[in-house]
């Protein structure tokens, strides 16, 4: 993978493309040997291409196609092949059609987009002006796409996906397992030598503010594996790790913990509540951003001083005198007054300390309560999050309330 | 820049760690030529480590130094420089003492992480448990960096950038400016050939969810040009485009609206409350980002449903009737509602279409009503963003009300 700009080498973006693409190819059983990020030099950029693509059998560029002087993975890609650069009629017709959808005269700098390698294939882009192309170097198909990432993904899900199975791809098993609670480390002594490359089936984790995302792949091992078989094979695999983690596993198809709630919540006809206080709103922002949500979402609270407690929610002030305002009762009236004053099913409250400062020995940064009001019904939790990352406290203990609620809403039948 | 791991490769991560490394570069004056991303083999490692110190002055490489089989960066490096790893035993006091720190026994395994090829410089680490190392190879100086990015920024502030400072640093003059507001193709508009690469002095811009962060480079034009004259320079071409851009420039060197917000709130000794439809808790998600907030922010509502914004906030329910919950009617009684309940000077509410459906065609998906109440007034505001991007939309929003935010704390003194 070849991600060009110079601002990728002046750090003002990081290449997400190539990680997108990478998983992409994945899918598809394609490995990624190696990725480069070159600068806007079209010499450099060339003898970059020359290298990559008598190493490999497929080169995947991003980046370079828009239509400034600055704009040179056309050139660079022609002077690596040896060719000049022709106008494309097909792309010249897109670019027309582009600018008069929008009511405006196509600038004339624009045509600089519509010269692609002689010999290419060129790959079209519905969503922007920067067609791509496709164009065989010695050995190997070097394919240039655009670097806005959501044309990227566009134009790898209309035309390249193909293209590049259609050549490269080696059919394979995919099985999936989502885990809360255990840490990345614990899982890999687990996991042990299943994770090492060229296991089969390999099995590959992810972390994330708690959640370990694990993805087990199993490969073609001789002629004739059918594909089926892959996936029975990963499957079962998949199958045997559940079974040993069996208490962390909280999905085999999707990670976010927020969608899962909010379909548990949707299946029963159930409303959730939120009173936060460490989380700071968080929590209610994670359940916002699925789409729909407001049929089983109305109201929140962020209650972050005592007093805020006390007044919205009901919290009794010699309660939070008594125990501190980081206390399992206190987290406990917080999630029983949100459920009352909200008239719903499903309250979650936090209050906990993120930091940097305020701990205490007994209660250190990190220190987070839950409360999870169910149907009548409120337990509570004590969860320690290392300390020394604020945001990376206040997101784990999102999350942890997300695995609180949906433990309570299974629970539940 | 060199990123190693086979996480990489199959976009299991993005390499974030060369991104900060190039920007943490720039700030030296040290332009990054490359970028490249290896995987977990020793040998194609210590084949890449010899290509690119003999084109190179430095390479840093980071990832691959934890204790497992499958980190070879220690090895590789070894075998590039021709040399043999030997036990360091700094290293080894620097680790034996983090386990203890922590009460646990060490693993053998983690013993690997002491040994650094001979010749090399220890890069200690003391937020985890894989030391650095800095090795001459040919005339490069290579350096190799943990990979977790906290770890990574870590003993790049404590030692690795004087390293890299008296090794390469070229002097150069800086300033900044932080916009709101404005697009990035607008800015570059304006900013026309201040843009160019080898521009003098140069212009930069990021854009991210409605801010802009612009950044003014001037560098060295001959000897004996001085450090003082070089921010000179750089301030003098910001200070020229920022009265070209004077309503949309916010801040000259702090781009992080909600601790511009809490700055302000702090030194009017104010405090602010948050009424959230659209954005569902990410208003007040920012402004808690910000460590010691509790001082000026008490409480806020989500109030997702019509029910709740008349419950909690006293807005009419026939003012609702009458306009519709996405208003500037119903933005204004939240926010002066928020204001009054909460006892605060500052109240922000957001009410809005975030999509992704929903939306009308007198109210499209992205129009947003926006209410700032301060000190007894409130004002309100439209804005509407590019559809299609619940998540952005959302996002926008919440820097767009703190842009509002700010604007009100700003032009009360």
């Amino acid at each position: 993978l070849l991600a060009v700009g110079d601002e990728l080498l002046e750090g003002r973006y990081a290449d997400s493309n190539s990680a997108e693409l990478a998983r992409l190819l994945g899918e598809l059983g394609v490995e990624v040997a190696r990725i480069a990020v070159e600068g806007d030099d079209e010499r450099t950029l060339a003898a970059r291409i020359v290298e990559l693509c008598a190493a490999h059998e497929l080169v995947i560029a991003t980046g370079g196609l828009g239509p400034t002087l600055d704009d040179i993975t056309r050139e660079a890609a022609a002077r690596a092949a040896g060719v000049e650069l022709v106008d494309d009629e097909c792309a010249r017709a897109d670019l027309g059609a582009w600018f008069e959808r929008r009511g405006v005269p196509m600038p004339q700098i624009n045509l600089r987009q519509i010269r692609i390698p002689r010999g290419s294939t060129l790959v079209r882009n519905p969503v922007g002006t920067a067609p791509g192309f496709a164009l065989p170097i010695g050995h190997a198909l070097f394919v240039s796409l655009p670097g806005p990432p959501h044309e990227m993904r566009h134009v790898w899900d209309e035309s390249v996906r193909a293209l590049v199975a259609a050549r490269l791809a080696a059919p394979l098993g995919r099985a999936r397992l989502y885990l809360f609670g255990l840490s990345e480390s614990r899982f890999a002594e687990i996991a042990g030598a299943r994770m090492q490359r060229g296991a089969d089936p390999e099995i590959g984790v992810t972390a994330s503010d708690g959640r370990l995302s694990v993805l087990v792949t199993a490969r073609v091992r001789g002629i004739g594996d059918a594909a089926a078989e892959l996936d029975a094979r990963a499957r079962a695999a998949a199958d045997a790790l559940a079974a040993e983690l069996a208490p962390h596993v909280y999905s085999r198809d999707e990670g976010r913990l927020e969608l899962l709630v909010a379909r548990e919540l949707a299946a029963r006809g159930a409303k959730v509540a939120v009173a936060e206080s460490c989380t700071g709103g968080l929590l209610a922002g994670a359940l916002t951003s699925v789409p729909g949500i407001s049929a089983s979402f109305e109201r929140g609270w962020i209650v972050y001083a005592n007093a805020a407690k006390t007044s919205e929610l009901g919290v009794p002030a010699e309660l939070i005198a008594k125990h501190g305002a980081v206390s399992a009762e206190v987290a406990e009236a917080l999630a029983s007054g949100a459920a009352a004053r909200a008239g719903a099913q499903l309250a979650l409250s936090t209050t906990g300390i993120a930091g940097p400062s305020e701990g205490s020995a007994e209660k250190p940064v990190g220190t987070v309560w839950f409360g999870v009001h169910w149907r009548g019904t409120t337990r509570t939790q004590l969860l320690r999050f290392p300390p020394g990352d604020r945001e990376r406290v206040r997101r784990c203990a999102t999350n942890a309330a997300l695995h609180l609620a949906l433990t309570a809403l299974r629970g539940s039948s």
